[in-house]
């Protein structure tokens, strides 16, 4: 009977112990501010807002979000004007202000018509970074998104290894678009200063629309019959090109690089009508985006005093290059 | 003694419980491959190497670091060429390799010469991110760092204020070098779009040194007596702009703006021989290749293949602006 109580004196020291070493564990890791490394609460909601919500374009970015909220295991809700309206988008902005979540990841419809809905978020304390489309002038000092000159110069790499070095080339672009503009300018520089036998013999607009975009390609081919490659700066401009070669009886001849990854232009990777597309990183956008948000909500970063910024000020979250090999991981599931 | 058994199975079983809950409640977490939110191992050593690791410049680069691994609850290492020497640096880095750390942040002292060490690492499976100074041509996909132009602008920026958007300036810099030819053309063309009362009326090269740095100052200011700013784009360069206001009873009169946070630059902005200097985002850079190296080592990221990068390709670590009101939490501790 005496070693039985021995026993289980033991027994309840254990348990005391090892629920003592537990507390005193978690009291340590608070020190930083979070329980046991960065994990937040589960009633801490993010919310991400988009424009055209339902887009394929937004669900890789989504996902990323919603990994993000996986691995720190906090909440998060999607919300998005339907349209491409930017007053939808301040309404939608609006409702989601006024209930105070953790943070907010934006996209700007245009670079002035959410800057004030914005301001009004971080001057509420609302954490707040931009991703994709970012405002002119808002308080947010967070982008994350795609460096458009740096996706033409790998347009024109691309484009470069497909013809050898050697051809004349042209664009189908959106000129008077910034980020459009941005991919062109990227694009002509790089083969300007690294490929001297490659020639641009057209710049043209296709207006983001397939047809128009498919007029430009077909009057291209007819001036320049020896034409060899096309870059064509957004998805639809790229499925125009497409129909225009199928037309012509050009298709695999001439080489395209697309841009974007919905389904029209992966199908048209995938049977050999274009050449290769560029994915945006759109999974980055929203995985960094929740990462930026739950160190501003958590107050994680220098020590220093608010003059220092703790996040850094703009992210480009990348481009992949989309070939025939691999196109079917990029199908929006 | 019945009553006393009872009590005593009780406890048991509520420690049994208690056990088995917590372990549980690990391994639900253990799904997204770690334990509990974002926390690693205290044995998962990660690794910074620079060189001239004595230098002032990096302190807050590692601060950035160490405070990534509290955190996240792993442990860093802090390793560097003593020297400004390529060799040294690519020695440190074939030691830190051979000891197969959980990853590498390393800041190439020039774009060419470690460009074959660094794909060994990458080549051995260990994750590597550039902070500060990138590679011109290596396997890392990722660098956090200065975007140089846009440190310009805001040099361009804040000297327009200071001198009310009116007048002549000056630039001391080094021409030739990547970062330093940036750093003046951001200045120039914002200078150019945004301030048409502003005029740049010389550039010098002040070699990265003080009395060439003063001296060319001294000659700007025989030339153009009515000059009304400068700005150095490296440290040395301020001093030596310092140093000649000083003797030619120009300070405070002339406005300045420097560049980094060594000592020396930070004296003569806290007694206002230099108006402000420009901090770069070391604790960013130091921060986030951590997070980044963890996210590699734990291969987190998107579950879609390898052809999509987890990893934002560039991160701009940003800037900051010291004056006389903040110069305080600058000083290197």
């Amino acid at each position: 009977m005496k070693k039985l109580i021995v026993i289980y004196m033991i027994l309840i020291a254990a348990f005391i112990g090892y629920v003592t070493l537990h507390q005193l564990n978690s009291k340590n890791s608070k020190d930083y501010g979070l329980e046991s490394g960065l994990r937040g609460e589960v009633d801490e909601k993010y919310v991400m807002v988009t424009f055209q919500a339902g887009m394929d374009y937004w669900k890789r970015g989504i996902k990323g979000f919603e990994d993000a909220a996986k691995v720190l295991n906090v909440s998060v809700e999607y919300r998005g004007a339907t349209q491409y309206d930017a007053n939808e988008e301040n309404t939608v902005l609006e409702q989601v202000i006024a209930k105070k979540p953790a943070g907010i990841a934006v996209t700007a419809i245009n670079p002035e018509a959410l800057t004030a809905t914005i301001d009004k978020a971080v001057q509420a304390g609302i954490p707040v970074v931009l991703f994709d489309s970012n405002t002119m002038d808002s308080k947010v000092r967070t982008f994350l998104g795609t460096d458009n000159r740096s996706a033409g110069a790998t347009a024109a790499n691309q484009l470069a290894k497909l013809i050898e070095g050697t051809g004349k080339v042209a664009i189908i672009t959106r000129p008077g678009q910034l980020n459009h503009q941005e991919r062109t300018d990227g694009f002509v520089d790089t083969l300007k200063s690294s490929y001297p036998n490659i020639q641009v013999v057209a710049i043209e607009n296709g207006k983001g629309d397939q047809a128009e975009s498919e007029q430009a390609t077909r009057r291209i081919i007819q001036q320049v019959p020896d034409l060899n490659g096309i870059f064509a700066t957004e998805a639809n401009g790229g499925i125009g090109v497409g129909n225009a070669l199928l037309q012509t009886g050009k298709a695999g001849k001439i080489k395209v690089i697309g841009f974007d990854t919905d389904k029209g232009t992966l199908d048209m990777v995938k049977n050999g009508v274009l050449s290769e597309t560029l994915a945006q990183g759109t999974w980055n956008m929203g995985y960094w985006s929740l990462q930026y948000l739950f160190h501003l909500h958590h107050g994680l970063g220098d020590s220093n005093g608010e003059s220092i910024s703790t996040l850094p000020v703009y992210t480009d979250t990348g481009i992949s290059v989309v070939t025939k090999t691999n196109v079917d991981s990029y199908y929006a599931k």
